[in-house]
């Protein structure tokens, strides 16, 4: 059993405090948290032991896990390196991956630190939306792993068999190329959706009335946390730039079809479309993300 | 009790006609399907009680729902209404208004038709997407009321309070307008999204692996029928054209954002997006599209 330090005690930090003490993976678990509501609610809810300021938490601690918006992952990860014990391990669970990864490439300390993204999660935030089995029978990534040392990717590979993550390897770069289009641009596409109407609806009153489970299936993650969203799409703003444009030209073509009256054509779309339909029923116990 | 013809023995019609009968609003219920397998399986599943030729199931109904795609609607709905006996009633389902109401405006049998548009529905299609309870609920939306004889109107008003309709009243191009903004725009924004993701799926091998609940519920509606959804397109190009514009014109606003490294703006614009959580959660018991 090893002493687990959790850095942000939100969906992500706290759901996972919850499986690594019912799974024994974690003797105790310390938290990390500035935000004082966060940190009081992580206590009551018993997700952590105690919280402590960061230097004296990472001093105890076999394994660091770091849970907060990729901005702050940026900020944290050469300090937190720096007052690492020599035998502990730093895990992030960032949605990016390359910008965090070339951050440490050089550090002395490379070794102890695995970069994974446990690809889960729901639209709600804070300690409160902490989930248990969050992680369960979803797909983790992790990156460089040739980067890591054995003993890390050991420690590491037993926590995410914890929460029963399953762990798949790739190169950042990879990585957040697929994300941008498998996850990110379903976030633009629904926070957009939501804007559109909303801005409507000044206009138009009450249309909200009409909306059904369809719309409320396709707008759902534009209720998503601007303050770990903003981050992402920063650091992967290459990529997923590069998808919006594509989705663009697309909606484009669909937009001249639907003008020019070319019925034939949006069916030939939509029918192309309806494709994703195998792919999802194939992944019906799909990870969360 | 009522004799009640059903044209079109898919999802909408199969599932009207399940509890149509429950309700005893029906005493018996006839299908008219052009698709002979449809027509058999309507038969086998119980929700109908025969199939017949469309003239002589008219000539036996005392209510008759038409429950095919819209661009069939449009080229049933006078011949309908030219052989319906005269006490008898006749209702569409159709998702768009104005192109009906607009070709029957002046038949001299038009008191008898109600134009309705239950907002319900799932993304499946044909009778074994049929389900009980489909309509319980959910908002219904009868457009020119006034064209409407109060003996149609008493007809139809019974038959949606069996369906458990909750019934609004609008004009055919305020409903076409919202409907393009609130129900059209969402899944073209889910078709699109599919589209560009299968797209570089082609490039890029096994990005599905990496997909979450999140990607699997923006683009659900992706899975919805072209045959149903292009005519759809068709008649409400005009206000659908200018949803897309405007998605298009605040998708671009982001992108330039994302483009030009301003992480404050983008963030005020998901948060602006934000705004639509409190909207879902007040519709908990919203109506299914």
């Amino acid at each position: 059993m090893k002493i687990v330090t959790i850095i942000g005690l939100g969906l992500i930090g706290g759901s996972a405090a919850r499986d690594l003490r019912r799974e024994g993976f974690a003797s105790s678990i310390i938290g990390v948290e500035q935000n004082p509501y966060h940190a009081s609610t992580a206590l009551e809810l018993g997700l952590v032991d105690e919280v402590l300021p960061l230097e004296e938490a990472l001093g105890n601690s076999d394994v660091v896990v770091v849970a907060i918006p990729v901005n702050a992952i940026a900020a944290l990860l050469t300090p937190v390196l720096d007052l690492l014990p020599a035998q502990a391990t730093l895990i992030d669970f960032g949605s990016t991956k390359a910008i965090l990864c070339e951050q440490v490439r050089n550090h002395p300390r490379r070794g102890q630190y695995v970069a994974a993204h446990p690809i889960a999660g729901t639209e709600n935030s804070g300690p409160t939306a902490a989930l248990e089995h969050l992680y369960l029978g979803k797909t983790n990534i992790v990156c460089e792993r040739e980067a890591s040392s054995e003993a890390a990717l050991t420690t590491a590979m037993g926590l995410f068999g914890a929460l029963g993550l399953q762990t798949v390897f790739m190169d950042a770069e990879t990585h957040d190329k697929h994300l941008a289009y498998i996850s990110h641009l379903s976030h633009v596409s629904s926070f957009v959706l939501s804007m559109t109407v909303l801005d409507v609806e000044k206009a138009e009153k009450d249309i909200f009335g009409l909306a059904g489970s369809g719309f409320a299936s396709t707008v759902r993650l534009a209720k998503s946390s601007p303050a770990m969203w903003a981050p992402i799409f920063e650091q992967n703003s290459a990529f997923l730039g590069q998808a919006i444009e594509e989705y663009i030209t697309i909606l484009k073509r669909f937009q001249q079809h639907l003008q020019n009256g070319e019925t034939g054509k949006l069916y030939e779309m939509m029918e192309h479309a309806n494709r994703i339909r195998p792919v999802l029923e194939g992944k019906s116990k799909a990870p969360a993300s």
